[in-house]
């Protein structure tokens, strides 16, 4: 198919907008933040519980100053370098909230434990939670535990919510992306996704790599604080289905085109060693600590600055610039001078990453 | 062991306050919400995550006007006569808001799939969610989709969490029950778990039951209206380990002595009769629409009085009363003259019920 067939079938899918779920029985693929994640979103959840603050499906919902966001975590190993499930549900959740562009207040934890499950392993997970939640800034302040029988849950999965409260200026969205504004990545990445996968250890693939879970509401405070008011049009986490997922998501929302530059990523000598084997492509492995941040060509510089200055910040790039045509779509500028379109997700290649 | 040897052995309890998890592995009851759930909580994610807010542990957590609460469910079967895991996970939510006294806003709805689980199942649950919200007059505005392999969950597990408003002059607290409240449970007890026990099939008992899952946001507003300030003590929705174990809690939060008049519990003859086949007392078992409420003296009549005009507090009934001896424990006055203690939930009778 060449570019412009792709370009037609993408138009003509967007305008058969409403969601259909193909498939009778839930798959790996519905769960792993790309296509048919948002397939089954948008056909079942959003269909049942439609309401405008649901509507834009973005990390969280926003209204009267208030942010609200949730996330499950059932990540294995449970255990990883760099991090555990813990940090992980800190984390995310402290991170969806922060694209939203709130300052964190409080969170909850729902843990669903399996029978047999080692407490000395709860102990961990609550202590690297608690760290975590300290390092963010954010109160722990309401849970729940549930357990159930053996071989029903695989040692222990943790869903988190949070609250946080926005300041009225802040006004971030998907839909707010122009041409002409400058495409961020926080960091480099794909560490986050390549460090589960090779934990595992079902691949004979050894790298020196740790998860990039982190805290980004610090960040996103020092970058808002930067730029000038309306100029940071989105901010997103690129957390499963990575970064190529979470600009198609602009993209569409937006109606411009996200021009990416291959040789402006950055991505670690490891991982992409990793992704090599793998057979995936690194712009799709997910993230915990890294950002996509799009913002307007005036405040550009500003970002930069404020985004290097901070210690998760230091790898910042420009990866690219929204553009008009074709509106919709994500292109890449290749290393060789070529451009190719970067598709959404389809499919799981790594699942259970977070 | 004599009612005074067990009033001692308690006190002896609550001197060596630090709770300790003995046991080296998570078990079901763990997760009963009696004693076991207790310990773990405070052994070790109290004593991870400490703070102000969570030191209560009551069904939320409330700051600033703002109420927050976050449960999983996990409820087998999942459809059961009068529910599903939809509207069970909606209205526990929506009732924990209301048991802090708050005015629920908005849900978030996080779900864990099992990989083969069928869509339409799903679009079943999501329907009963929606109604479910509706009713409660709640918006669902954001949410969470995982999947995992199969056998590595049990079809679909659900994890609500819900931030309401709460007025200024409502403070609610297991600790502020006094000698001379009235107890009141708004209704006929045991309905749900017994509903849910039985829908298993594993019993050879057929009864004419349904859940009584239901959203009690708008009793709970009808009594705080029609009670004095400060009168309505607190509010505590009996869901795992049931009325027992929800009193209990507050006899040694206020160092209080609840007493009981057997007589006086609306148990129905169903439930009452499949207990008996169980073997377990229908003070233990899981409620998803009823709450306790304690009520000063002076507004006891007048909180009948609301309670019993709406159509979820019809069967509202005075079971006892807030007294001062002995401390900390629930007593039973028997319909044969005796009393005895109703302790705290030890093991679990019905796992997974919610």
């Amino acid at each position: 198919m060449t570019t412009e067939e792709q370009v037609l079938e993408r138009i003509e899918r967007a305008r058969r907008r409403k969601a259909r779920v193909r498939e009778e029985l839930v798959t790996l693929a519905h769960g792993a933040g790309g296509k048919a994640t948002r397939t089954l979103i948008e056909a079942v959840f959003l269909e049942a519980f439609r309401n405008p603050l649901l509507e834009p499906l973005a990390d969280g919902a926003v209204a009267g100053g208030l942010a609200f966001t949730t996330d499950s975590y059932v990540v294995t190993p449970l255990f990883f370098p760099g991090g555990d499930i813990g940090d992980l549900a800190v984390n995310g959740t402290v991170n969806d909230l922060a694209m939203c562009g709130a300052r964190p207040s409080y969170l909850s934890a729902a843990f669903i434990l399996e029978e047999g499950f080692p407490i000395a392993d709860l102990r961990r997970i609550t202590a690297t939670m608690a760290a975590a939640a300290r390092a963010a800034g954010v109160d722990i302040v309401t849970g729940d535990t549930k357990v159930v029988q053996r071989g029903k849950a695989d040692g222990c999965y943790i869903t988190t919510a949070g609250v946080g409260t926005v300041a009225p200026e802040v006004r971030l969205s998907a839909s707010a992306c122009e041409p002409g504004d400058a495409v961020i990545v926080s960091g480099p990445i794909g560490e986050h996704g390549v460090t589960v996968m090779l934990a595992r250890g079902e691949l004979d693939i050894e790298a020196d790599l740790v998860s990039d879970t982190a805290p980004l509401n610090g960040l996103t405070a020092a970058l808002l604080d930067a730029c000038d008011a309306g100029q940071v049009r989105c901010l997103r986490d690129a957390t499963r289905g990575g970064v190529a997922t979470v600009l198609n998501e602009m993209a569409e929302a937006s109606g411009t085109a996200m021009i990416l530059d291959e040789d402006a990523i950055p991505v670690r000598p490891a991982v992409r060693g990793a992704c090599e084997l793998l057979g995936i492509d690194p712009l799709y492995v997910a993230c915990e600590g890294r950002m996509v941040a799009v913002v307007g060509g005036r405040s550009a510089g500003a970002a930069m600055e404020a985004l290097r200055g901070h210690p998760l910040g230091a790898g910042a790039a420009v990866i690219g610039r929204v553009g008009e045509d074709p509106p919709g779509l994500v292109l890449l500028r290749t290393a060789f001078g070529g451009t190719r379109i970067v598709d959404v997700l389809v499919g799981d290649p790594l699942p259970r990453i977070c």
